[in-house]
């Protein structure tokens, strides 16, 4: 049940940050590592900015510094994740090859001086990250530091598409090999539409700025091209690595769930560990919870298994309106939630804050004044604490539900011209895992179409553009006994965003046993009640009972007097489907009814508490995010002061407590 | 009295929609046309997108299908509007004369996959629209079917403006035609004001976006030259049609009085119908009021003869922010509320609801769940209707009060660089729309210079622009015993934007016998107050009286104690001025003691009654849009459900009737 | 200690404005002349917009009508202050060299029909403006009205930056004089941060749109190169301007304060006379306070010595959102404060109302109803008030309290990704002046590094860019005796944006005696106290006391407990710190405490009391902007009304008296 070391011969959490020496003067460097073993690092992210440095010009390399620093953090004992540069063209790539900058929908070109200058499709780029990969591949693949490679950096972040000549040309080869043939792509999109079919493939232009608004198809499909287009750089670099050091972990960082723009779904088996960036929203209240949500959605992507939280800050950040620092104690707790949710590592964007550059007011491990920083005193913390939490690593987390979440359907819900624009993909998701998270429930995410068995609850919300594939899995679940909930604006478009034939919700129309008739979006401000007393906003509809039966009627607005939420029994299951957005208690009190009870009851709110699993045994990680003292019901030992619990265990005020069970599975 | 019907062989008020077969599957259109026939379908707009089909690359035509649904259409006595399809350019024209893609006014070019892609500059286009409208037209001249030629589709909707290279030759061609001498340009342009002369025709450019304001002289004619390209490219194709088919009507949709970009004043004399689409802010309250102004103009346009609206919706649209679905019975109001202003036709966009595109979202006559759908039962229960009330068509709306509506003063007045950016010209012309929709007063619009003879009084919403002509006419009729209101910021600029000399409002200033000192706009959410309690926000003025009494005053603000609603006494008829802008309530304390009482007196609150008149007959159409059911006095017979009315008619909750009238002229 | 006059041979206060009688028929100018007389007019800009009329073809000049009208003022005894042209391009060179037209950050080229369509650094640009300044000089050097020569108009104000590959290439220039070798540029600008090292001088790039943030130090020379781009074409027509007229002042109006791009502290010395542009923001309700920090940033400017209103207007303007017109006797005041804080001429935006072009609803000295608007009889009573004041003239204003103000630290602080985008530099400036305005203190306003002895409190808003030298001139200053406070987000960064090293804030540590451990910027709406019970807003901090003593404390909020107000004593002297953003009267509330009291006490707020001393006399302005009369204890002689004054001053509710003191120094 214990996985390997996701770092091999590393069997510890991991502990470290992204390390960029070529800012300091080499006397500094010496410093930074007596802090490191200081603060317990064991991993840090070498070289992600170093193309420039690395190859000062075309073909010309000077790899001297970075032997040195590599050999440095060897002697102390430190692994280092080596990184491609490729994230960060140097200028005279920008110079001498222009096509290597990037265009926008409205075709201007982004020059350089940032990150990420690059279009994904350009022979350029991709023979110069060649280059330098196979370059690094080749001189550091057998050296004893380096225990992971680290493919570029947020791929898809700061330059999600580049509209250029250059990748027209490469959409309509990925758009040939995806149709084959023309008058099926016409059909596809939907051309008739508007009288935008095509007669030959060089009049497909990407969506680039129009009159009005472009082709939804077309436009979904650009996305999916550009998805695939920076897997495609990715898996360059990787095979590159991968044949001169075949046994060494190689990944690239995800930004779930910030990042609208990689479907990680198709990225997650090209990486050999699933690792993730994680920033706060500063400024919102509840950001703890978007943090659980953002660990579940990267556990999910790992398949259960456990992942690497690669980058995450000691404090503020500084490309938010308001980069508030974070509280003494938070960053332990938001630590230790990653790990509670799966991590078997905890890093930092960046070692040491620097004093130059875009990201000079970014909070690091060590802040602008060193070893006296509030910062610094508890990243040491940190790192003692990961230190005794070794046992975990490797161990799993088991949940009872299971919650949809999709790309494609947020992409899709999107585009321009839908019912209303408040309603987005991010705040249903949100919303429901909300509900889950305050009432203790533990979720697996999963893709649509993947196998629900064993689940006692699927939660869909606002699975807009559903497969058949998707439809049907739901369906077969049901009929096993399952139990589905289902938001509104689900089961509506097929994967090229046309409506199912018949009538709305046209995949999910026979499983749930209704029809609706019309959509009934709500005015600005506007909400309307149900008969239990929850209002509700933003959208309602006519529903037409076809087999359900009603649960909640409307008693106003629109659809005052027609069900509201329903309930279906298919086979041996039941789906029900929630028609409008309830306020937040609302929509707890609706699907408490639906929901099996959590596995630990009675839990006060705002208080996390997970189980990891291994043939370790079994850990329960509690993080308090309450201003008071809670009691949790457990027995075992306190694995980072070695106190014993027999009955309850006492999660101080805004802290966190990690304990070996006895007594339990 | 009666006119001839708007198409040739169909006297009967017009019902149908957009009908889009190459959307759907051949099997599909025999069920289309069975429908077609349960909806009382008389007339379908057939092709507008289908260029692209029928031209699949340059030169090569296919029109089997075209041919096969119209023998389908004329086999079920269905009436065909066929229309030119350019207003959708192929993929194949953009790809190979890329200039057909226009260009914003920041140089940015825009792309197809959309609609409207097309500069109406562009030779090429011209070469490609010429030949489509000559193919057509010689095709289908003489089909049966066809009663009508539908030009195009909403000039100057998605793309009012380009700015591209040869368009500014045209520009430049327009002007020379215009002004005939450089000097003259520059005179009237005012281009000694930040050193602007021009020393040669080529020197001119269109106002693309430069460093700070634009000269406001070659903004107005840039527009009015747009509005000309426009009307050259329907005039283009019109002529082809006409040589072909002389004795069929030809219109083209406009678009009142949501197209700001299109003087429908120059248009109205080009085709044989006045056609309107018309579609409401769906989150507006008061949107009924916004159909009867937009009814109302287009009958303007349409010189008072009946008219056609060419598209609203059976429901939601798609492109609003919120696209509330229409309340059960709020399609029937809305259409019988256009017929009640003079339409002789309702028609929706479109017949059936698209699987695909952009506006899949968009509600049609046969909604996506078909026959079963709430829409489709009252599209049927409206061509019963319509079909009850043929008697009505070719009758028409007397009205005595005229309303001045100016697209010139529109633009004109929201150049940059106003005295404040709260007045608009919409809102004002609205407000006093409004006052006269809630008192029961129906009335006529028209342009500016138009002979006012014969009203009992003439309402003039913020006539910035004012040419000596118009002056003049009012002061006519003012002088022969006319009653005029007059808003503030009228005459007082000419045809070129240059304010006229003497004092504002110079081309006003003698027949309002007033001077104004200084426009003294208000902060944002000020209110003054007038010496009757009426308050007043965004406007206000030191008014010297040269002539004119006073009637009410300012008794705070920057006015404070000087005139604010002031009267004038000229020949033998009186001037209204209106220096501020009331509270609604205060407009209408202010205007109800100037305003001749209304034909109908004692109607509560909207409720609209209009009379419409032929050599058949005097017909009174009630609209109800109260939830409370309303009597009305008349006599006479109940043309739906043939019931005779003595005294009263009583007119449902949110209902509509339509009476023969009998004891009334 | 009276200067000599600023325009020689006019030993009175300047009145008049800028003159565009090419906008009128020629016998306009007749009334024109004749009018000004009545006003009291004694100087005129002339010219400004003339470019297209001098030279309507390249190389083609034409004189006669510039001629004429010098003559005609010259008769009248007017003088002229005689314009370059070069702000507004003719039509003929934007058409024949077509990359005079700038471009912005995003590529877009700006084109002409406006002002300003230049590129400062194009060499056809220069090439015409030299031949167009050497015309006009040659001819007109001699010429007995001019009295003054006026360069350009608004240097930055509608166009600050040019974008394109000329510029690009002038700022490689700039870049390579000011680094030298480009490892120091590389060095200077943190180019290893992001791997941005550049490898040749032609890699650079002006800093156009990029992906994500761009360099911030790359941003910050860009700005000094724009404001040096445009400081070189000042140059170059002042050169050929003082080669013929060798002996007339040379100057060009500033657009102090609301105009970021232009650093004038660079600029103070290369015009002969300090000319200002200003405008009130109308909709503001203190804006009074705003034009006296706007008059005194520009006395600063003039090194103390007396300066020149160009600009300023009679009434609204037309170019915000709404244009409130000023209320009687409002025009009076802002004149007068204005000649209180030093300037000895007041001169408007513009001498008639144009009835075309983009400003035609700027109010003038001339409105469009001519002599029987309001406004006129307030200029006339204005030139008659001036006239009494001749005295004044070369007076100076002395000021115990300096306050710095600086550019540098407004472009650097303001960049993207700082904390919070909730501070910027001209509130905070703004907010101290305030409280120093409100408490009747005078303030001489100097530049960073300036020599502050002689002062008794120093006040340092947000110098977020400290030099070393700025920071040892402020230690000196203090060691020696002095007062200093400072506010939060001083001392942050160096000349290119590094971050001083050694921990916040790195330039002025030592002196406050303090180490910033965390910037804590507050969310939005939030607020916190401190034990005194003012409430801050926007910023807190935790900070280190590392010498400094504890003054005030937070009580709530991210620092609660923490030191919130410090003061440190270095030498003879002692220094404040302020670490978040009081509200209004708390800001008082804390440095009424610390600052020496004002020259005059007891006055009430809202009325201005300067005094201006000269050889002779001392002469006492007092601006009463409040609704009542008010006391000011004085004794001497009304300069206008020629009443004795024995101890107290009755100035009027919202009037202005100016008194020559006796009994006084």
């Amino acid at each position: 049940m214990t996985t390997p070391p996701l770092i091999t011969g590393l069997d510890a959490i991991v502990h470290g940050g992204d390390y960029n020496p070529e800012q300091w003067p080499e006397e500094v460097w010496h410093e930074d590592v007596q802090m490191m073993r200081e603060a317990g690092v064991n991993l840090v992210n070498l070289g992600m900015f170093s193309w420039a440095l690395l190859e000062p010009e075309e073909g010309v390399f000077t790899f001297d510094r970075l032997d040195r620093i590599l050999d440095l953090l060897h002697e102390a004992g430190i692994r280092v994740g080596l990184a491609t540069p490729t994230a960060a063209p140097p200028a005279w790539l920008l110079h001498h090859y222009p096509g290597v900058r990037p265009q926008t929908s409205t075709g201007q070109t982004l020059f350089g001086a940032a990150r990420q200058t690059l279009c994904p499709s350009s022979p350029d780029y991709a023979r110069a990250a060649e280059r330098i990969t196979e370059q690094l591949a080749r001189r550091y693949a057998d050296h004893p530091a380096v225990a992971l490679w680290h493919v570029h950096n947020e791929y898809g972040g700061a330059m999600p598409a580049c509209y250029c000549e250059v990748s027209a040309e490469a959409f309509r080869g990925w758009l040939q090999k995806r149709y084959g043939r023309l008058d099926v792509l016409n059909n596809a999109w939907g051309t008739t539409f508007w009288g935008q079919s095509y007669g030959a493939w060089e009049q497909i232009t990407p969506p680039r700025q129009a009159p009005t608004a472009i082709n939804p198809a077309l436009q979904l499909d650009f996305l999916r091209f550009c998805n695939d287009a920076h897997l495609q750089c990715y898996r360059r670099e990787r095979d590159i690595v991968r044949r001169h050091a075949p046994n060494t972990p190689i990944t690239t960082n995800f930004m779930i769930v910030n990042c609208k723009w990689i479907d990680y779904w198709s990225w997650a088996d090209e990486v050999d560990i699933v690792a993730n960036d994680h920033y706060l929203q500063a400024e919102e209240e509840d950001n703890h919870i978007e943090l659980a949500m953002a660990a579940d959605v990267t556990r999910g992507l790992a398949g259960g298994r456990p992942w690497l939280l690669m980058e995450h800050s000691t404090s503020a950040v500084n490309w938010q309106p308001r980069n508030l620092a974070k509280r003494p104690g938070e960053m332990r707790r938001n630590s230790l939630a990653h790990v509670a949710r799966g991590a078997d590592g905890v890093m930092f964007f960046q070692w040491r804050a620097s004093r130059f550059g875009a990201e000079k007011f970014h909070s690091a491990m060590v802040p602008h004044n060193g070893r006296r920083g509030r910062v610094w005193g508890e990243v040491v913390d940190l790192g003692r604490e990961l230190g005794e939490l070794s046992e975990l690593r490797g161990s799993t987390v088991r949940a009872d539900t299971a919650l949809i979440w999709d790309w494609q359907s947020w992409w899709a819900m999107e585009l321009e011209w839908r019912p209303t624009c408040d309603h987005t993909y991010l705040e249903r998701f949100r919303a429901f895992y909300t509900w889950l998270w305050r009432t203790h429930r533990t979720v697996d995410v999963l893709p649509p179409e993947a196998d629900l068995s064993g689940y006692r609850m699927v939660v869909v919300p606002s699975l807009y553009l559903t497969t058949p594939a998707a439809a049907e899995e739901l369906t077969r679940y049901v009929r096993a006994g399952g139990t589905v909930v289902v938001s509104y604006f689900s089961g509506i478009v097929d994967a090229n965003d046309a409506v199912h034939p018949g009538g709305h919700p046209g995949a999910l129309r026979e499983l749930l046993g209704v029809e609706i008739d019309e959509f009934l979006p709500l005015r600005d401000g506007e909400s309307v009640h149900l008969d239990n007393g929850v209002s509700g906003t933003v959208w309602s509809e006519r529903i037409v009972l076809t087999g359900a039966e009603r649960v909640l009627s409307y008693t106003d607005g629109p659809a005052a007097g027609g069900p509201a939420v329903t309930r279906n029994t298919v086979g041996a299951g039941q789906v029900w489907y929630v028609s409008t957005r309830p306020d937040p208690d609302g929509l707890r009190a609706v699907l408490d009814e639906i929901a099996p009870p959590p596995v630990v009851d009675g839990l006060p709110e705002d208080v996390e508490v997970l189980r990891r699993t291994s043939d370790r045994g079994s850990f329960l990680i509690t993080v308090n995010h309450t201003g008071k003292e809670v009691d949790v019901p457990a027995r075992g030992v306190d694995l980072v002061d070695g106190t014993r619990v027999e009955q309850t265990l006492t999660v101080p005020a805004e802290g966190v407590r990690v304990l070996r069970e006895e007594g339990t599975d």
